[in-house]
């Protein structure tokens, strides 16, 4: 099952749950339901509720009638409400492809559909019964993110920032919802309280290699590959464990600098920054840190768990060190 | 205490709020706190909180010591973040005479901002104990809220409207989460059903009448008086009730018609557009429809209330038929 997709065992549930995301954003006003079945069907790797789906399928009996679907719809909501911001503060015109809902239908429009997937999200998750510290845990992670991606635009341009900065900010933005995740999915399976804790740390250490390897894509594939311009970050003035490597280590650190911090650069002083982060071994420095995240990922499992659950955790911490778009 | 202010009987839990606003906006990021403070400071009426309050203090044992601000706070950080919201989408550089977050930090900020007081307000919320009913009312208002921003948002300089379509609009855009802090303070002071209810009626009626002033300020008042430019609105293409009123009973209404429809218009247009609604009965017709709307809140006020109560609540109404600005 597992050779067919590394999320073989909740296949039904993420089938479920696109049914379900279609459902739920169905709104009276059809504006509304056409902007965000686009978003919807505009997919994405679902790699949240996937998660989420795991760990909740970790209770003993993981053919409970108890329905765990509201809160993976809830999360993949609220993933695609900060996207929806993400790329009208980005001014991004395509995501994996496809038009984003700011180059379609305007920035603000897409200001107010990502705060009514957000509503929606919290609307979900008020009607399904859950318990106060899964509330706790689904607000708190929109907080962190909102404070990650606030610290990411206050310090674009910057190339004075260290590697613990970046790594908290990616933490923030991106880890942490992961790891959030996961624990969901976690409490949700009635787990003790030792192993929450350890797949929250799965989740925190597979988002952590996920974020550094989206850097280390924006820096080395092609645009065909990412389905938006490479070299988009350091576009957008956000700079990335590569690039803070290459500021460090690069004998033409100055000129880097110079690079990093000029607002609006044409193609031509893009490429030249792209070819003083490859001229050092940035991407490798990087790459050993997607390993050492990854390695945290595989050991900090739980013990005893199924063995096709099990399988399934280790494939998606390889599916995150081979992924190449 | 009246006399001193329309809220005089809860005007202590209304400081207690100011303090607790400031206390919860508080991040680590120092940027934030420094926006948010910026947003608090710039004050409001307050209306959607005062009104919870006095609801929440129509319970027999009004001086409990549970605590009622935890859902006034979340009230009014929710409204800030609208409104944060609403001013980057009406690209507003000026709100009650002070300069916008937009205006100050740049729109992509202000939406962070603006995600950053939903979270808080729901995570506010999650850590509350409060009741799943309380909790679907909270989030079915962020829903009715945006459908209505973004109704009103595809509706822009669109003369074709009904008084219902008018009337719906502002219904999900104001009056429905006016009703709902009422609901909410009913619930917490553990009305009966039917108390409960009338409350709703009478904040649904109180925030239509506000809602239909505030129109008929934008075509009334100075900029001086609304502290951002006169005509706002329909320099924005948003089509108010005056307006509507005016397309419909203006010999004019054909020149009206392109008026309206017209993006980008200069100060003379706009000065036409007044003159020719000002030239029908539209304003008085408008101020008898928030009369009506205000006459329904007193009517509907339930019975047996403590007197200082009810006073505060009839003059509330007083205050909305009098405001100027």
């Amino acid at each position: 099952m597992i050779k067919n997709s590394i999320f073989g065992i909740v296949q039904n549930d993420l089938t479920a749950l696109e049914a379900e995301l279609l459902s739920v954003i169905h709104s009276p006003v059809h504006l509304i339901t056409e902007i965000s079945e686009h978003l919807v069907q505009a997919g994405g790797k679902r790699l949240r509720p996937a998660l989420y789906f795991l760990c909740a399928r970790c209770g003993v009996d993981h053919n409970s009638p108890v329905s765990i679907q509201p809160l993976a719809t809830a999360i993949e909501l609220i993933h695609m409400a900060t996207l929806v911001h993400d790329d009208v503060i980005d001014n991004s015109p395509t995501r994996r492809g496809i038009p984003t809902a700011n180059s379609k239908w305007g920035n603000q429009m897409s200001v107010l559909i990502g705060d009514f997937l957000f509503a929606k999200a919290f609307s979900i998750v008020a009607s399904s019964h859950v318990s106060e510290r899964v509330m706790q845990v689904l607000t708190e992670i929109i907080c962190s993110m909102s404070e990650g991606e606030i610290i990411q635009n206050k310090d674009t341009f910057n190339p004075n920032q260290s590697e613990m900065e970046y790594l908290d900010r990616i933490a923030k933005k991106t880890a942490d919802f992961i790891a959030a995740s996961c624990e969901l999915g976690a409490l949700t399976a009635k787990l003790s309280d030792q192993d929450v804790q350890a797949l929250r740390e799965y989740g925190y250490s597979i988002g952590m290699a996920f974020q550094i390897t989206d850097d280390i894509l924006d820096i080395t594939a092609s645009t065909e590959q990412l389905g938006k311009p490479a070299g988009n970050d350091l576009l957008q003035g956000i700079v990335t464990l590569p690039v803070l490597y290459a500021l460090q280590h690069s004998p033409d650190a100055a000129e880097l600098t110079r690079i990093v911090s000029t607002r609006g650069m044409g193609q031509d002083m893009l490429q030249r920054g792209l070819e003083i982060i490859h001229a050092t071994d940035a991407v490798d420095y990087s790459y050993r840190l997607v390993n050492e995240y990854l390695n945290r990922a595989r050991q900090v499992l739980p013990e005893g768990m199924p063995s096709e659950i099990k399988e399934a955790f280790l494939a998606v911490a390889e599916f995150v060190e081979m992924r190449n778009f």
